[in-house]
């Protein structure tokens, strides 16, 4: 399924929230709604942040030429719009970067839309590459776990984490995906768990906290997740939870993989100490589908993401190459060569 | 609170599946009905169900009476009835045997209620003995993470980690406890929650996935658990989950501590390995709040506990002593002097 993309109108996009009980389409006309649509997590994950982020500066250059309005301001506008809509996700600002240099060069509102859209199809592609990578460096893995949701619906098409386990898949079929339902917004069982059925591949859901007995108990023989940035060091922020089990991963000693794009390796940020964590509200913890499930006076604490330190890594693979931290240097990602849509986000 | 208790219609118990919502008393005339709760949940943790299955003994006894039944027979039933409501939770066998072992010891149906009002009494008394021991251990400790409930709700009165807690806030009010939400029957969020906010304890509810990220991040002092069986090797049993916990505050370097009574210590199972994990229904992951969340195709599969290997507890607090088991022998328990009707569960 592609989950993004562009069309005369503006950007389509499948609405995440209704997953997995209807598949509904957006047609997103503004870079208003964009932000809200990623606000409220309709469209996630860290590459189709990053086509969105691109397509979003489309759409601003295309209605500022519509309406006769000064491009450059739009421009600014809805970068600094986009950008500030969800802080920790390096992809995003990614994105919108690749077209504002674009326009710093000197491009048309044409060639800006030609920019998201080679950032778009280069996501594809890398997320192909990525598939197959992952699926040789874990030859053998027939029982997977994942976590939150690095798949089709993470990207535009495939994923990464699930396009490591789609490979694994069409080579043999798996003995079981472990799919982590992942509070509090539950993405592993309304997303994972759809693509997988959707594809066909045998899977258990189960509470975040079922990990650990499940690796120590000798019934998983690696982990897969993606990646919301990576630090120069190998340190790798991800939905929160992946710390855990890459903690567990180490003890039960099967390997700890992540999969995720070159440029989601983040040269500009040192260690995992510099990585801004984005705290969310605290109704997504303390309330299910708007009902309260706690006592009305207690309050929550809402991190959306950890920090895996580099070491607990055992491999990062990407579209390019399969970094181990532990020996491997990691930044700068390497620039990928077919297209200027992706880039390392330090040149 | 008093969440279990023995009247002369029966045993008086608060339903654990309202809260928090409202506090509602059960009044609990028949052994079928008794195993029907422990099933829902609505009694629950260790020590509560090790004097709910003394008291469903005693139960046993008085109604067998009334009805002019065989005594031994009616025991016999209730026992096997019992012991099998929930088959890693040692302390309800226990609970069974020291009426069964008085019943065989020649006791009349008064003697029988005796022993296990005299469980019930030992349990409060042992609760608060093993509060104080676990606020001594961890003086100085003002940001506490716990998993589940192991609190009042969890005994008779007091509990055992929420009463180190309550120990620790009574010398100096605490900065923040941490709750995790413990899915998938959310006891943290309505139970644990419950408790502090009506002791008026600061705390943050915390999805499960967080904690280890709030340790390494170095927002956590202390962690403080229950345990549902530990082996004469030092593991834990806990509620799922505990183990994840344990990772993160050995990588963090913060103390992992265990309260428990000292006949959770079981002389009989060797180590972790040998204790059988409950798994419950898949419905319990699948749906939440009576509401199906995955795709109804996908399956789950749902372990009530997991098991900490010793090394990763750095103690284990009971009312007698406390135990570091890297170091010192765990087992046998030590018999509580002041009554038979806690003792270990291997003479």
């Amino acid at each position: 399924v592609r989950t993004l993309d562009w069309s005369a109108c503006g950007i389509r996009l499948i609405d995440q929230n209704r997953l997995p009980d209807e598949e509904l389409f957006l047609m997103v006309r503004e870079v208003d709604e964009l932000v809200a649509h990623i606000q409220s997590l309709a469209v996630r994950g860290a590459m189709a942040l990053g086509v969105a982020g691109a397509l979003g500066m489309a759409l601003a250059a295309v209605r500022a030429k519509e309406r006769g309005e000064d491009l450059d301001a739009a421009l600014d506008e809805a970068a600094t719009k986009l950008s500030n809509s969800r802080p920790t996700a390096v992809n995003l600002s990614i994105g919108v970067e690749n077209v504002a240099r674009a326009r710093r060069e000197g491009a048309g509102v044409a060639e800006l839309v030609e920019v998201a859209l080679a950032m778009r199809d280069a996501d594809i592609e890398a997320n192909l590459a990525i598939g197959l990578r992952g699926a040789e460096l874990l030859r053998g893995a027939r029982r997977i776990l994942t976590h939150c949701n690095a798949g089709a619906l993470a990207g535009v098409e495939h994923g990464t984490a699930l396009s490591v386990v789609m490979a694994l898949q069409r080579e043999q079929p798996l003995d079981v995906v472990y799919v982590c339902e992942t509070r509090p917004l539950l993405q592993g069982v309304r997303l994972t768990a759809w693509e997988l059925a959707r594809g066909g591949v045998e899977h258990r859901v189960i509470v975040d906290a079922a990990a650990a007995g499940l690796m120590l108990g000798g019934e998983v023989d690696a982990v897969v997740v993606g990646a919301d940035r990576i630090a120069a060091n190998g340190d790798v922020a991800n939905k929160v939870g992946s710390l855990s089990h890459a903690l567990a991963a180490h003890r039960a000693g099967i390997p700890f993989v992540v999969a995720a794009p070159e440029d989601t390796i983040d040269a500009g940020t040192a260690s995992g100490a510099d990585i801004p964590i984005e705290y969310r509200s605290e109704s997504e913890v303390l309330t299910f589908e708007g009902r309260e499930i706690g006592p009305p006076k207690s309050k929550a604490l809402n991190p959306a993401f950890d920090v895996t330190p580099a070491d607990l890594v055992t491999a990062v693979v990407t579209q390019r190459r399969t970094i181990l931290p532990a020996t491997d240097q990691v930044a700068p990602a390497l620039p990928h060569p077919d297209t200027t849509g992706v880039c390392p986000s330090t040149p």
